[in-house]
């Protein structure tokens, strides 16, 4: 920005398909997005002029990639707060924050937190790795079974969540193993919700806050399915209740950028679940169904400029996840799907198909909420199992 | 396409900003768009993974840049159609081919073939270089003043069209420069018209055809200052004739990807004024505008995947380039417009503002035509000219 005319360069940790689809976003923008990729095959990398190859717990490596952004944002929650916090001290721009991130870093730190202020949350409590099955039996007198065990960061082979039923000898071998990896445990009540939602907003430095509408989001086998937005027959009181409690946590956080609030809609309103601090999966819709997609509002937030509307283009938009099927050669049947429905869109992210890996997603959009959600799963699914579709989903 | 998974390479000859706006659709996609340009400052060059740099002119480089590509397109007109040839005689599969290519890039030939055919087209003649000023003579008998004098191919002095009102001694020594210069000349009756409408439409290799809404296109300074979609008040049976004299000229010429026909409107029709076979200026509405931009499109037709809906996304969407103004440090102006117009859409080009230079386009739409014109003439004066805006627009 110093060079008149010029404009200023993002930095994102990160290539994974945020990062991607961030870039389409930062082409319209006329900023320059500069990725940080783990190898020039992942996602972003694929396609982005300024790709720089390094680790993203590299401090070294971080610092390197900083030199010359104008901001420094992420892909993802997995930078050490440590390190973002060194290069605070040296002066980059890092949005949002190691304080506010740590949130969605860590998820006791940021139970503590939203419970102090007074958000709904779940009870919770820590579990200590010198007597967690004690700790268990007693959060479940008070919480009754199942339990949610969750990893506070980062996670297991994978996974950062268990639902654990009793203490029977699965569980307890679970959790041994779980403790002796080293795994700082937390246990959560687990809620008896209707559905799941999410709240997306954004926050620029300057306080300017701008809401999505409250989305749906189905999980199936712990995955994000399918997106409806708005959420249907969501009532009017409870939307904008959900919308006011992610303004409300971006701005006691400190978040710049994007917060995604994922929270269960439950008998008399809401509770919290997870945050996310950059563009999320219950946002991909936005990039046909708002006026201003996720990726483009998260460059406008973490670079001070003017918000974005976020005005629905229409009454429905319904994203479906794309998952690899068994049979890799997905390009035929990209031609049928493409036959099928002129208005569908598909989301590659550049990936190579493997059976259960998200590798894209599906959009569409209209009037009928029933006709939109079965255009977009018969498009997700026909990609993923091609004819065998109606036996296999 | 061969390896199981992977996705097509589509080549696009030329670095502007059309090759820069389709790489935003080749990134959902999932198609790797590889771009050759003649230096890593283009502005494509600037937003992709796969650049190469070399000459448009330079069969080798041609030859180099299109091996791995499965097809290979344009972003500009200025290929010589030989060197097309030798890379089809090669194989290599050139979308649209140099036989349609030749009636974008000859206007003498596009005349003759679509006299030809019957599609309307206004009074031309060549202008032999021996004679010029007789034959101008002659067919200002014939068609009156003024005559519009064209350059069958390329230009001079970066202009390809003078509007020439008489033979005094400046029109002499205009026609004496260019003959002098090797310009080969036509000319054409200045017809006259009551506006200027374009219609797009796509041509897949399987002869799928899908037309966009015939717009308005507005000329200032002979260059095009706002695109109207659709063309206010056209009559349908006019609008409906303009798409299908389209769809015809694609369909006759063999044309496979994107064909914009430049029409003037008159009494009782349309003539034709230019066509081009790439995504166009009077197409660029079409990212916020209709379900499938022009770019997702041309890349569906050449890569002879089924093609996308061209529904609008709303009643009026309105277009207007941008230009540089005196004070190349446009940051400060464009947070100014983003603050007052949340909805409007500013896409930058990536390149260096230059007073009078197309750095970018902007598009509003909504429902109100009037409205939506001066919000999107408002953002576009006020980024080439700031708070002066209503003094020098």
């Amino acid at each position: 920005m110093s060079i008149p005319g010029q404009m200023p360069v993002v930095g994102m940790v990160g290539g994974g398909q945020l990062a991607r689809m961030t870039q389409q976003a930062a082409i319209g923008l006329g900023v320059t997005l500069r990725v940080l990729a783990r190898s020039p095959q992942e996602s972003a990398a694929r396609v982005c002029a300024d790709v720089r190859i390094g680790e993203h717990t590299s401090l070294e490596d971080l610092r390197a990639f900083a030199k010359g952004c104008d901001v420094v944002t992420w892909d993802h929650e997995h930078v050490p707060s440590e390190h973002i916090r060194a290069l605070e001290a040296e002066g980059v721009a890092c949005l949002p924050g190691s304080a506010a991130l740590l949130h969605a870093q860590d998820k006791f730190v940021m139970r503590e937190r939203l419970s102090a202020a007074g958000a709904p949350c779940p009870p919770y409590a820590k579990v200590p790795a010198d007597a967690p099955l004690a700790a268990l039996e007693e959060f479940a007198e008070r919480a009754g079974w199942p339990l949610v065990v969750k990893a506070t960061r980062g996670g297991y082979d994978g996974k950062g969540l268990w639902i654990v039923k009793d203490l029977g000898p699965e569980s307890v071998e679970l959790i041994g193993r779980l403790v002796d990896q080293g795994v700082d445990l937390m246990v959560e009540q687990h809620v008896p919700f209707r559905r799941e939602l999410a709240a997306l907003v954004a926050r620029s430095p300057y306080g300017q806050g701008a809401a999505y509408p409250v989305v749906e989001t189905v999980q199936r086998d712990g995955i994000c399915h399918e997106v409806i937005a708005p959420a249907p027959d969501l009532d009017d009181d409870l939307a904008a209740e959900a919308q006011r409690l992610a303004l409300d946590i971006a701005e006691r956080l400190g978040v710049v950028g994007l917060l995604a609030v994922e929270m269960f809609e439950v008998d008399g309103g809401v509770v919290v679940n997870e945050l996310a601090m950059r563009p999320h999966n219950s946002g991909h819709w936005t990039i046909e169904g708002a006026r201003t997609s996720q990726f483009e509002q998260h460059l406008r937030a973490v670079l001070n400029l003017p918000l974005g509307s976020t005005e629905p283009t229409a009454r429905y938009t319904v994203m479906a996840n794309l998952l690899g099927g068994d049979d890799p050669d997905i390009y035929p049947r990209y031609i049928h799907v493409m036959a099928h429905d002129p208005a569908v869109k598909v989301h590659f992210y550049g990936k190579e198909v493997r059976p259960g890996r998200k590798i894209g997603h599906v959009t569409a959009l209209g009037d009928d909420l029933d006709e939109v959600r079965e255009r977009a799963r018969h498009a997700a699914d026909y990609l993923r199992w091609g004819p065998e579709t109606k036996e296999r989903s």
